[in-house]
């Protein structure tokens, strides 16, 4: 199962909800849609929203590598788009994803695996994958 | 339930592992605990997280007002902390909440209502109490 929207007018006109940032960038958020875990918080620009959109494959902007960053592209750890939700003042996205093995370069399933509580930093999830395994020794 | 840290010294301790940006914010995802639906998506400065982490009341920072926001101050929509995570950039924290009432300014439960699909914006989510009731006519 996965939404695309093949049309490109359709996506044009979808994508005048969007407000983009100063650095032409939008929040972007992706769920598990099953478990409903959040997986990761990440950027996009006007192009990885309308690739994303397009393909159904999740596209993001990598603010360090200044470029397209197709999720998986390296690790094999591809997300598959769901449902693609923008909130009510149009600067961030939700998107509802099928997650290939593990969002988190650590390895983990999810990004947000430190809380913070009174005793202090704890680590709830573990690596399922190791770093090495991911992107090559 | 509510998660609060009262050791200041401990939440400077967990603040180390914030990345606040340029604006000196960081953003913040707040999630239902108990549904997994992810209500909203705003900022907090330094002192917004540390009288979050130190209330168990979720507090933001208005980019508009420029101004910590308490929510529900106006609205009465007191959002109440159960757990906070940092994602493993400390670029981003996920809140876990119980949410009283709705989290949408829109009188919605979450600000993700609109739905970006081949056919076109779907509003998915009417209003369970009116702006009006929320923020007085």
């Amino acid at each position: 199962m996965s939404t695309q929207i093949p049309d490109p007018a359709m996506r044009a006109t979808l994508l005048e909800r969007a407000r983009f940032n100063a650095d032409g960038l939008i929040t972007a958020v992706a769920q598990d849609h099953q478990t409903g875990e959040v997986l990761m918080l990440a950027w996009m620009n006007r192009e990885a929203l309308d690739e994303t959109l397009a393909t159904g494959r999740m596209c993001y902007f990598s603010r360090s590598r200044q470029k397209l960053w197709r999720k998986g592209e390296t690790s094999g750890q591809v997300q598959t788009l769901i449902d693609a939700r923008i909130d009510c003042d149009g600067d961030a996205v939700l998107l509802l994803v099928t997650q290939d093995g593990v969002a988190c370069h650590t390895g983990r399933r999810s990004c947000f695996y430190t809380a913070l509580r009174p005793e202090g930093a704890v680590i709830i999830a573990e690596p399922l994958v190791s770093p090495e395994t991911l992107y090559g020794a």
